[in-house]
């Protein structure tokens, strides 16, 4: 990977992926050699938006990498609350940190962020725009059980909303994975995003049914279904409940069939499906850490090549 | 200490609490010999209930062996207000961390974290359960000032509520102290606790006034009384008042007798008393970190050497 | 500097003062040289009032001394909430620490947090009193682009309220600088500010205008007017147009005048002002990190020396 911050997953070439998944591998299989590689070097934690997950995820990876952290805190305590434009934010914690993380409720703000500082800048989620990080541990999961090529990956639930499906969905094109697209009707992808995978020549088909596809599958990916996307609540119910999974659900799967969830999850996945040997969810939440020690790692050792570069001009 | 992890102040007999105190003592002569001690390792603080004293008390104490930490943050701004379940919360953060300490509103809490994962668990308060870091950090006070053998202890104020009380009742009687309640009628100590008590042989008195008592004790143990407690604020602020001590009150006390709170006070303690040689309630608090120290490195010990057992096989 | 706190700027001396900068310039120029110099160290972070960009800063200078931070969090979801004084507090929060760094809303807050406990205290601002480490930030950047002597400096805008200006002004009289003080009638200098600055003898003008003075300036430092000060809208529409300067407006300017800002600005200084030679406010609060490690570093090398003469005894 040659980029200077990691902004959307689109920006990620085949080479460019596989090159931060070497990375991570090497990264779960010696983690000690790594412990120490950015000691001295802070990482500022910046999020516009609530998270426990992504931000506890990045602040781990950062200390195993030997770095510390410092955490903007919550927005309404903070400078933006006096009205600072974010141009502003990030100008001055950029003095704080040797690099950026940054998650915002609007779309874009990862990019302006990095025209603006001279650190690399991890975008973690620009509203309904991309989460770079998710896309790349989803795909070292993918990976690691089943590799990338030759993939049939089915992916299920809310496919409207959701900035996660359509950045999964654009890096698979790049592996010519087969995909499946399962989900009420209402939650279809929307037509934009259909129309990219098109494009790009993919191998897309859309199902209201799990069924019709299940045995087919190396992957099922599947995502929540909020309540609020629904006008009447039975309404709701009775979507959720036939879009949930349970261990029953799976005898007809494949022996091997990966089955994979962002979380939180609610109930689209019931828990006795945890206890078989398709549940890899829990395995992909851990792979945050390999994966963006791995990003962190690249991406800061992309700026100090700059800098050696400009030292020795 | 032989656990794998830190649930109730009960699961641990004499031998235990002793070893932990004996390390703890290691600890407070000798910092520097623990200070890179667990170096890489990384402690999820899991607060589901807010927390200043003892999250800050656990972070010191982390990064005093050397330790990183990461945080969840509010409850507010985590999945948990998306509706996921506490095993799932705890199975994803034990990815991010080499160990966890949880407080959780609902009693069990700590157990059931316990049994989902597979690194260390210290309960840090679950409702009205345990809290046994902080029983450890007020027998290692106790013994610090006076040994833990022919102990003669007062346990005064909201003996009701409470499980810090509960909890240092419960692990005197591993010591054979004789102990003497002093609360009003309406806080005595719940029927059970006192039956759990009486069930161990333990010598347990409960008086209403502190005066009958007071010449006897080595150790002199005062809670907060809650004006929520009380219907009427009259009647609060009547009860409070005679639950209070001052410089004064402790003229009949023994030249040595200690004084401890598990802070914060309110008004429970005159600041006057602060100035006499009975006063510890904050060397108390101090002792939170050599004894957290101490509890974290027994645990990471612990589950080093399961892992070294397990390597071999 | 001598000083065992760090509690307001009118405490240091020009030697003191020098002393501080001259650090932060060898921190500046050899970072690495300070990287472990107070390995295991802990610093407390204890904001009574939020703030972002003090508390990221001393978070960040902390890290890059090698030391570790613990946060106190919230004040809502703390000790204070259940009516703990702020010496309890402090006198707590010293057995976790090494160093206390300390935002309180109430004038003499740390003056108190001082005389409380035994470890060094620097106040991060105290209600309308006053916060130092701005103020050596703001010599520091002065220092930088202009040295400290034969300075001419003007101070717009908000110059009633504003600690920051105060403090500023006062330091400034060690260096007899001539000082400018431009804004709207209704936010002079407060009377009581203005007879300090004349007692020491400073050479003090007020302007209600700043194109009268800015070709004589060296440095123009621009402070915010906040809407809540006026009773009415379009007043504060009209006096704020008036404050506001852009590119055009330096064109009569010194071609090295500095214009510095404490931030976050809203609207007083445009964003063309940005790409020119003159904006130093970013760097001015980059300049936070290595006067604040400067700043740790002085006071605890003073607390270590004091500790040895203890030992020695």
């Amino acid at each position: 990977m040659r980029q200077d911050h990691l902004i959307t997953a689109t920006q990620l070439s085949r080479g460019d992926i596989e090159a931060v998944l070497d990375r991570a591998r090497e990264v779960a299989d010696e983690p000690a050699a790594f412990a120490d590689r950015h000691a001295g070097r802070v990482l500022a934690l910046c999020f516009f938006e609530p998270s426990t997950r992504t931000r506890m995820s990045f602040d781990s990876a950062a200390k195993r990498l030997g770095m510390d952290t410092v955490d903007m805190g919550d927005v309404d305590s903070s400078s933006v609350s006096k009205g600072e434009s974010l141009s502003d934010t990030v100008r001055v914690i950029e003095g704080y940190a040797d690099a950026l993380v940054l998650r915002h409720p609007s779309e874009g703000a990862a990019t302006l962020a990095a025209e603006n500082v001279s650190v690399p800048v991890v975008n973690a989620g620009d509203g309904a725009g991309q989460h770079p990080s998710q896309t790349l541990l989803d795909l070292h999961t993918i990976r690691e059980n089943h590799g990338l090529d030759d993939l049939t990956v089915g992916i299920m639930g809310d496919l409207k909303y959701g900035r996660t499906v359509h950045s999964l969905a654009a890096a698979l094109t790049e592996f010519d994975a087969n995909q499946h697209f399962v989900s009420p009707e209402s939650l279809r992808l929307p037509r934009s995003v259909r129309f990219d995978l098109h494009e790009t020549g993919a191998q897309v088909r859309e199902h209201t049914d799990l069924e019709a596809v299940l045995g087919e599958l190396d992957v099922l990916y599947v995502t929540r279904i909020q309540k609020e996307r629904f006008p009447d609540e039975n309404e709701y119910h009775r979507v959720a409940g036939e879009y949930r999974i349970d261990a029953e659900t799976l005898d007809d799967a494949a022996d091997d069939l990966t089955v994979m969830h962002p979380l939180p999850r609610v109930d689209e996945i019931a828990p006795d499906v945890d206890e078989t040997e398709h549940a890899r969810y829990f395995e992909q939440a851990h792979n945050g850490i390999p994966v963006r020690m791995a990003l962190l790692d690249a991406l800061l050792e992309n700026a100090e090549a700059a800098e050696g570069v400009e030292a020795d001009r």
